[in-house]
């Protein structure tokens, strides 16, 4: 296994009756376990039963993610699930160094070590993180469960003029280094109010994009993102919703369609929803007040 | 909550200098839980400290999908999870009918009933169904447990023309339904290895429809699918590989890229991996002795 984010691959191409094998790059795609360490805690267990001595750790997810930006990945992760509620909730993030670990796949462990001397409860961690079949709920046991752990924004947050959502495809697509590469990854993008691109993380799964994004956020010190735009370049669900809610982002702008349950999620939580956002054009799902439009009008 | 695949919405149209209120159509999320029971088990617990029957079960996994072939998707997700080997497995599927949920979210609960008088060991299911945030490896609990359920194809499977291939995406598009309203859900389609479609399922999780499929394929009898071709809407990521493995699906074609992983996968086990299929023009990344291309030309 490799931490590059992107690898080279030989691929037949067909173009109508012509066919060549050619070189093409490929977006990486490698399991990240993400691993909970509590602060000051016994590194090592020797336990004579396992045969070698090995880390004592919680496992709380493994997500299938294109390898870069790993720490900001476990430390977005945990942030959007409600583990870690700030910076200082994290003594430090290092990359695994379980002997019982072949070397060369280290790279693809990260052990996140709490400020707390004591793991959260491990049962409890284990019916949060439970299941999902894919860009789903994480964390959600049973339907009676489904439950968000923030509260409605209760700030006004930017206005921003249509000129400012229009531009953004633009500069998210042109930073988009991987993507324009290999045409294989999802991006998430910080912007201020007027437009600049903060920062912009990519990954073969948009929810991964994100939570390196506030990751990236978290250890800058800059959460909540108050005043702030996030960009996706995908659809919206219901987990996209719930990663900017929890990092208090007041608008989301998305290039395609959001969903039922990413509308409702906008509406009830007082977060203005983008979508389609291709050209000068764009459709306000949610939190209109927030957009500086015309009068409507009838054509 | 309803059982649409697709809701009307108000939405603000913004379009260069103009906007307006107007309808648009959304594509439905809501979760879905999936629920195994053994046959012939008692189906109410009159559990006092509950203050209600309920009933005895086992929830698998929530996903967040588009309403509609919600039994097809709980059987494909437990084909390809291993749970569930053959059709013969499993006894009935049906909605929810427990007391304790309200009446209007019993449609987000299917129980499947299995031919076996005991349910898979509890904790083992825990640890398989382990974890992801999203587009991830289901049931992986560690990455030591990553490993596949499923042999190399051991048989030939279909040799196709590209031209059979340059026609899917088209066939693919006229036929999804949900999407021409929504522009937001993803496809999995089934075709012969003439490129005649025989079943396309929709969902706002790509892995979703492809369970969908699959599991439209296993209550059809229509398992292992050793001579057809699968082809998706979106990217190809490892689970994509992994479910089409499970199917035994010889061909697998995609709309946009591969993942190394997906690649990997697909070279492992002997599964033809195409990419990129747009108008005349697609990728082969893996088993391209399934494609009949003419010999490599220099242009």
């Amino acid at each position: 296994m490799s931490s590059e984010s992107k690898v080279a691959a030989r691929v037949w191409r067909v173009d109508g009756g012509l066919s060549e094998e050619r070189s093409d790059q490929l977006a990486a795609e490698e399991p990240l376990e993400i691993r909970l360490l509590a602060r000051g805690g016994p590194r090592l267990l020797l336990a004579p039963e396992l045969g070698a001595p090995r880390e004592l750790r919680q496992t709380v997810a493994i997500t299938m993610r294109t390898p870069g930006h790993d720490f900001e990945l476990a430390a977005g992760f945990l942030y959007g699930e409600g583990v870690v509620k700030s910076a200082a909730d994290i003594a430090e993030i290092s990359h695994c160094t379980d002997p019982a670990v072949e070397e060369d796949r280290r790279h693809n462990i990260v052990n996140v070590e709490l400020s707390k001397e004591r793991l959260p409860d491990l049962k409890a961690l284990e019916r949060h993180f439970y299941t999902t079949s894919a860009c789903g709920v994480c964390g959600k046991a049973s339907l009676e469960a489904l439950h968000l752990q923030a509260d409605r924004l209760s700030h006004r947050g930017p206005e921003v003029e249509p000129s400012v959502l229009w531009s953004l495809p633009e500069k998210l697509r042109a930073h988009q280094g991987v993507f324009a590469a290999t045409g294989g990854l999802h991006a998430a993008g910080l912007f201020d109010s007027k437009g600049d691109l903060l920062a912009l993380r990519e990954d073969v799964g948009r929810h991964n994009a994100l939570d390196k994004l506030v990751g990236w956020a978290l250890r800058e010190g800059r959460l909540p993102l108050d005043e702030h735009i996030v960009m996706v370049s995908g659809r919206t669900s219901f987990e996209i919703l719930q990663k900017c809610l929890m990092a208090r982002a007041p608008i989301l702008c998305a290039v395609s369609a959001p969903s039922t349950l990413a509308v409702a999620l906008a509406k009830d939580f007082g977060i203005t929803l983008v979508g389609f956002l291709r050209g000068e054009r764009f459709n306000v799902y949610a939190g209109v007040e927030r957009i500086r439009v015309s009068e409507p009008a009838r054509r």
